[in-house]
């Protein structure tokens, strides 16, 4: 761009706001020949200079940072990010200051980046359009600024309860704590906007949405509506996968993910959050909780004898027993409700994500209908057996099938199988355990989860006596903290060597090393040892010892008159320190 | 950690500053039996929420966030890391909301990031200790916190100008850049702290290191004064090599970086945030500059007719010319000089990196002593010719032994060779070009490049005329904004497809294909080409079509009643696009 041509452009500008200033909170400014807008949800006005920064900013172009080695690991940050309305694409444009950071060489195999949670879903693929900032004087006349720090993402499955939680708050949360800086009490930077992009309404959950940010989160249709170029001042694009923990079978069968990173102290913190956020201040430790959360389904996937298994807890465990279901309670009552139980069970369903708000100690029974092996469907378990998350999961299933019923007749999505050939529906009403399958519409997996089911009460309290055992014991033993992440010890200290050329009147030359534990190694409650490497000064190998102790003289297969190198660790069970500062001495 | 001992410790806390509050800047307060101070050079008064929310993300634990794939690219961000004066160790503290995001598996080796722009030398690597949040109750006394943001890296020489711009404060500026969110006016938050902890004294360019921040950047020597346990509340730790373009020859000779990624643009963008931080207001275009700049130095490496050059180029060029040098010159003085200048002339040397403040279209006249090949020393040259950076670089050697003045009887390093042996010294003065050679005392360099000089009128003002036609063909053609980045076209569009199985009252089949341009594509001055690819849908492979136009009918080799599959891209000279949505039709 051409310096001379461009300070009177911002000076236009600033004279034009001038003006505006005092009575528009939607302010509009002259862009050489076009506008700008300025959206601003907390009606707080932009100041003069502020305005002319921005456009200062965008005529020097877009800039992008990005972190993480492949599309399934990528975020990127950017600055003057646009979005345009009618083509549906995002703009970045090419100015004399742009940087572009950590973009890789081909980023349309397939994609840049996702833009949800879920790892490599091809319709959440992210990419941008090349403009030059030239474009923007001549092409784009109209143009609205979304000031400050914008999140930008796609909701997975905003109708879903388990998918809000699992695969769009979670991620969310610590995509924001990610990227919040400087000195906010709380652990995200509330003052962010969060921008959903999938396209869909608001959905049933939205208000969990609307926890994230001081300002209403925005649709994709808030950001194309009066086809004017939208532009975020700095947007963070992408949504982090560290705190998922399952796939839903899109390419295997459902299961655990292979490497969970998040913990219990982190979902904690998580819900710490929402229930602040959301005004619900109880304690999360178990001092003055014991009643049991009876999680019931209104619909489908009844529970025939829910009475009869209300009472027969109450009276087992001595306990009150709280039944509540997503359609009698709000989500205020029922997060308020589950934070102070001792129980929650409940059917196989979304609802039991919820349990993450449990106390410590809390005890969670997922109940399966005939034929379907708990094994297979392990979101809650998982969640509830995460590290330091110190809930007690059991699971109950119906092995009677006299205790069963079955919906043919109803629509295929719910169980149905009138649609299928009389062999298919021969099979799948023959087959005893539902076998291994992928998401999402396999017949027999919804011919036999959306059984109701009279549950067998024996059976039942035993597996659920057995699960309020353990919390007794888990009570009594203290909670965990435990971590995904292993301590390492750090280097062994003041390594020292003495050669000798002869010890105690024998003509054996002998190397004497002492060292100082870690200064970390009292923190550990496994084994430690040393190990020590001498090796010969010419030489590339080495003779490696194992040690309990911090000192030790060494006289195996030394050399007189020898130049030695000496170096030491400290392994804590299994988990390697690095070297501490190499020493040498001579024989 | 146990979370009903943790509250009362933060009330505790609480109660206990806003007693402190009203009196005190370096305030303290009780951790359990320690205490907490906060270390404050601006002066403003932590609010109470402020510091036991600290308190609180302490005993949390700390997190980090790194970014890059290898110890060379790697950035961490860091929650509450601390630093152990006595043990001179960073210190990580793990609790139950500790986060370790993109940690390698082995930090260890070698390291976990540089702590300097240099790529991998050993003297900067950066690692932490692993402790648990327990022993912060047991074993820190006494806690510094430094609330905010801090940018913690080694500075790799802050005694030489070339070093401190191009290894510190040009990486700082794009570190600091990429982690600046929010809604500044500045690119940086210059509220963040910033942070040398190689250990060294001020030094003589320390002036420019304070431009970074609103706070005096700190040194190790302020982090490990008192012994107390230090503790960065965000520490973006290590810093971008994004910006650098040259290495020294610490492994190979030295020379320009393979992949440089800096441009003009940004260069700029720095230099203009030095001067309207140092309080310089000259404009950057080159309308009223018309004077050169005679850069000298003071005590070795000196031109011994400089009065002589100065009168010729003035006389020639019919210019003013300003002598200047770093002795007798403020870093202010001589930004501000070199920004009005149309050229800048001087002996090689660390004070050239200030080129990069010449406005578009500067001069830069790099001379040589004899013996010393220019081709092997180009850190000004590939400044000057950076992508947009609109120089006009030439460089001047001394090709006449007999104008050279030796000093064989100085200090080895400035060009002494007394230490060596006479077959050695023989064997230095009689070579006529210094061979390639690694950094950073080779004596055959520092014989060579501390040699005075008597420059030869008629060739230097011969090369420099040169550079002033140039520099007069660029300014009449306009300074150039080029990137490193190509831009690429984005999709085609609209992409449809007719089959027929025969056109023309011919019996052959065929698939009329048309798409709309990318809607970048009319900013391209290069040559748009199509590449349309139809495959039949079982098969694997396909044919590719290279065309000008965006519709075509294809007849070749197409069977009848047969499915094809078509894709559409955009090339754009040799930048392809991706292609656009897939089309099917039915011959």
């Amino acid at each position: 761009m051409n310096f001379s041509l461009f300070l009177p452009i911002v000076l236009h500008i600033s004279v034009f706001f001038i003006m505006q200033l005092v009575y528009n909170f939607v302010q509009e400014t002259k862009l050489t020949k076009g506008r700008l807008y300025r959206e601003n949800p907390n009606s707080k006005v932009l100041k003069v200079k502020e305005v002319s920064s921005f456009i200062d900013g965008l005529m020097g172009g877009s800039s992008v940072w990005c972190t993480g080695y492949n599309k399934t690991d990528r975020i990127c940050k950017f600055r003057n990010l646009c979005y345009h309305p009618i083509y549906k694409e995002y703009i970045f444009f090419h100015g004399d200051k742009t940087v572009l950071d950590g973009i890789p060489q081909d980023r349309f195999s397939p994609a840049l980046l996702d833009m949800s949670s879920i790892d490599d879903h091809n319709t959440q693929y992210f990419n941008f359009i090349d403009f030059p900032t030239s474009s923007l004087l001549n092409s784009f006349t109209n143009i609205t600024v979304y000031d400050g720090v914008s999140f930008i993402f796609h909701r997975f499955n905003s109708e879903n309860i388990m998918h809000v939680f699992h695969d769009d708050l979670l991620p969310l949360f610590h995509t924001m704590k990610q990227y919040t800086n400087g000195k906010t009490i709380e652990p995200l930077d509330l003052n962010s906007r969060v921008v959903f992009m999938e396209g869909w309404e608001q959905g049933p959950y939205f208000e969990l949405y609307k926890l994230f940010s001081h300002s209403k989160p925005l649709l994709k249709q808030d950001i194309i509506k009066n086809n004017r170029l939208k532009c975020f001042q700095l947007a963070i694009v992408g949504i982090s996968k560290f705190t998922t923990w399952y796939q839903y079978g899109f390419k295997i069968p459902q299961g655990p993910l292979p490497r969970i990173q998040i913990t219990g102290g982190q979902m904690r913190e998580f819900t710490s959050f929402i229930k602040e956020r959301m005004g619900i201040y109880e304690p999360t430790d178990n001092t003055d909780v014991d009643y049991i959360v009876f999680f019931l389904r209104q619909h489908n996937r009844l529970i025939i004898n829910e009475a009869d298994i209300t009472i027969a807890m109450a009276k087992k465990f001595n306990k009150r027993v709280v039944q509540v279901s997503m359609e009698t309670h709000s989500l205020k009552q029922l997060i308020r409700i589950i934070s102070k139980a001792s129980a929650l069970v409940g059917m196989h369903g979304s609802a039991l994500v919820m349990s993450m708000f449990l106390p410590l100690g809390g005890v969670i029974v997922e109940m399966f209908p005939y034929a379907i092996n708990p094994e297979n469907y392990q979101p809650y378990k998982t969640l509830a057996t995460l590290p330091g998350m110190n809930l007690i999961y059991t699971s109950w299933r119906n092995t009677i099938p006299e205790n069963s019923v079955t919906h043919p007749y109803d629509p295929s999505e719910i169980g149905g199988i009138m649609h299928l050939s009389k062999e298919e529906q021969e099979l799948i009403t023959s087959t005893t355990e539902v076998p291994p399958h992928l998401c999402c519409s396999n017949s027999f997996w919804l011919y036999r989860i959306y059984q109701d089911t009279l549950v067998d009460k024996d059976s039942f309290l035993e597996v659920m006596g057995d699960a309020f055992h353990t919390r007794g014991e888990l009570i009594a033993k203290g909670f965990s903290s435990k971590h995904n992440q292993r301590l390492h010890p750090s280097k062994v200290i003041n390594v020292t060597c003495t050669g000798s050329s002869g010890t105690n009147g024998s003509n054996k030359p002998s190397l004497f090393v002492s060292w100082k534990k870690p200064i970390n190694v009292k923190y550990f409650d496994t084994n430690i040892k040393y190990e020590v490497w001498i090796q010969k000064a010419e030489n590339d190998d080495y003779m490696p010892y194992l040690l309990p102790f911090t000192e030790y003289l060494f006289t195996d297969g030394l050399e007189v008159n020898t130049h030695y190198r000496v170096w030491v660790r400290c392994i804590a069970g299994n988990v390697l320190g690095p070297f501490g500062v190499m020493t040498s001495c001579y024989t």
